[in-house]
C-alpha cells in the first residue's frame, strides 16, 4: 500500500494518516468526495492540527494520480523540508547579515515559482515565505525551473501571512510591496535595511488584507502600454535593485 | 491544396513556392529528405534569394504537422510582419527618442522569447532584432506569453547580426553585452545614450563572434551560487536599469 507510483505521492488510508500524524512535509491531502465517518473526522482533525491542506475531490481526480487502490485518499509529499521563519530569522541576524525575504502571496504557477526561487538564490535571499494554502506545488517541475535553487534556499510555509508580516515587523524587518497605486519609484526606497518583499499573484497582485500590512509600497518604472512585467521578471528586478543598493 | 490545417502553416509544392516568391513573412520552409530535381533546385534558390531558412527533414516530421498530402514541403507563415532595422532606426531618431534595441542571439525558447518581448514593450524598446536562423518561432504561444506585446513592438529579422551591429554602431548606437568575464557592473554603464543590448542564449550566452563586436560588456551583480538568472529575468533587469537611468 505504501508503494510509490510517483515519488511525490503516498496513498491509502493508513499511510496518509500516519504521514500527516508524523509531521512529514506534506503539501496537500486529497480526500474522495462522499467519504464520511470516523476516518474522515480523524483525518480532518489531524490535518488541521498539522497545518496540512485537505481538499475534497471526485474519485476521477484521484484516479488520475493513482489508478489503483487509493482507498479514497492521496497525500502529496513535499520534495523539500519546509522551515519556519521564526527559526530562520535569528540565524540571519547571528551571521550579521541584513535580512532579505520574499513573501509570495498567491504565486501558483509552478514555472514562475521556480524562476523566482532561482533569482532569489542568486540575490542572496535568506528565505522564501509561502502560505499554507494557495501556493505553487513544489514538484519536480518547480525544482527543475529553479535550476536547483529550491534545494538550497529555505522555504517557510506559514499558516497566516498576516501574522508572519507582523512577526517580521516586530523583529526589525521592513515589509515592502509593489502596487500600481503607489507613488514612489522602487529606486527611491532604502534597501540597505532588513527587508521583506511581498510578491502578488499574476492576475490579482497582492491581496488587500496583506497590502494593508506593508510599511511601504512602490512601482517599477514603466514606459510602454503593456499591463505589467511577468511576476518572475518583476521579482528579478526588485532583487536586482536590492543588490545594486547593497553591493553596488 | 492551399487549405490551412493550422493558420500558421501552408503546404504543397506550388503554394509554398508562390508564398516564398511573393515575399510573404515566412519563418521557415521544411523540405522532405530525398526530394531532388528541378523543384528542389528552384526552391533552394528562391529561399536563398528571399532570406528564408530551408530545412531538410524526414517525411515523418512533416507528417506530424500535416497528416495529409503535403507533397514533401511545408511553409511556416509568420504571425507578425517583420521589419528592417535600417527602416526602424531613422524613425526613432526622427521622433527625438533615444534608441533602445534588443539583439537576441540564440534565444530559441518560445516562452522566454515571449517574456522578453513583454518586458521590452513595457520598457519602451524600439525594436527586437533576431537572426534569420536560430531564433524562436513566433507562434501563437510566443504571442500569448508576450501578453500581446509581439503585436505592438517591431521585430527585425536580420540575415547577419554582425552586420546589424556594425550598422547600429555606424549610426551612433553603442552595443553592450552581458558577459560573465566582464569586470564592470551594469549600473556603472551609461544608458542615457543610444544603446542596443545583446542577449545570449540560455545555455551558451552570446556567441564569441558577436561578443567581439560589443562596445562594452558588463555583469549583473550576484550573491548566491546558482549559475545565473533566467534569460528573460536577466533581460528584465537590464531594461529596468536603462529605465532607472533614463527616467529615474
Amino acid at each position: 500500500m505504501m508503494a510509490k507510483q510517483d515519488t511525490n505521492i503516498i496513498y491509502g488510508r493508513h499511510p496518509v494518516m500516519e504521514a500527516v500524524k508524523a509531521g512529514k512535509s506534506i503539501d496537500k491531502v486529497m480526500l474522495q468526495q462522499g467519504i464520511r465517518g470516523e476516518y474522515e473526522k480523524e483525518l480532518r482533525f489531524i490535518c488541521k492540527q498539522n497545518d496540512v491542506q485537505l481538499q475534497v475531490v471526485p474519485k476521477e481526480r484521484l484516479n488520475r494520480f493513482i489508478n489503483g487502490n487509493h482507498q479514497g485518499v492521496i497525500g502529496f509529499i513535499s520534495l523539500i523540508e519546509y522551515q519556519s521563519i521564526e527559526n530562520v530569522l535569528p540565524l540571519v541576524y547571528e551571521q550579521s547579515e541584513t535580512p532579505l525575504f520574499l513573501i509570495l502571496d498567491g504565486v501558483t504557477d509552478v514555472r514562475n515559482f521556480g524562476a523566482i526561487a532561482r533569482s532569489a538564490e542568486i540575490a542572496g535571499v535568506h528565505a522564501i515565505i509561502i502560505p499554507q494554502k494557495g501556493a505553487a506545488l513544489i514538484n519536480a517541475d518547480a525544482i527543475k525551473t529553479s535550476a536547483g535553487a529550491l534545494t538550497k534556499i529555505p522555504v517557510c510555509r506559514e499558516n497566516s501571512l498576516v501574522n508572519t508580516i507582523e512577526f517580521l515587523q516586530s523583529s526589525g524587518v521592513q515589509v515592502f510591496a509593489s502596487s500600481l497605486e503607489a507613488e514612489g519609484l522602487i529606486q527611491n526606497l532604502d534597501f540597505k535595511i532588513p527587508v521583506a518583499l511581498i510578491i502578488g499573484s499574476e492576475d490579482l497582485g497582492v491581496q488587500q488584507s496583506i497590502m494593508r500590512k506593508a510599511d511601504k509600497t512602490f512601482i517599477i518604472p514603466q514606459v510602454g502600454t503593456s499591463d505589467s512585467f511577468n511576476v518572475s521578471v518583476a521579482t528579478g528586478i526588485m532583487l536586482y535593485e536590492v543588490m545594486r543598493q547593497r553591493f553596488g
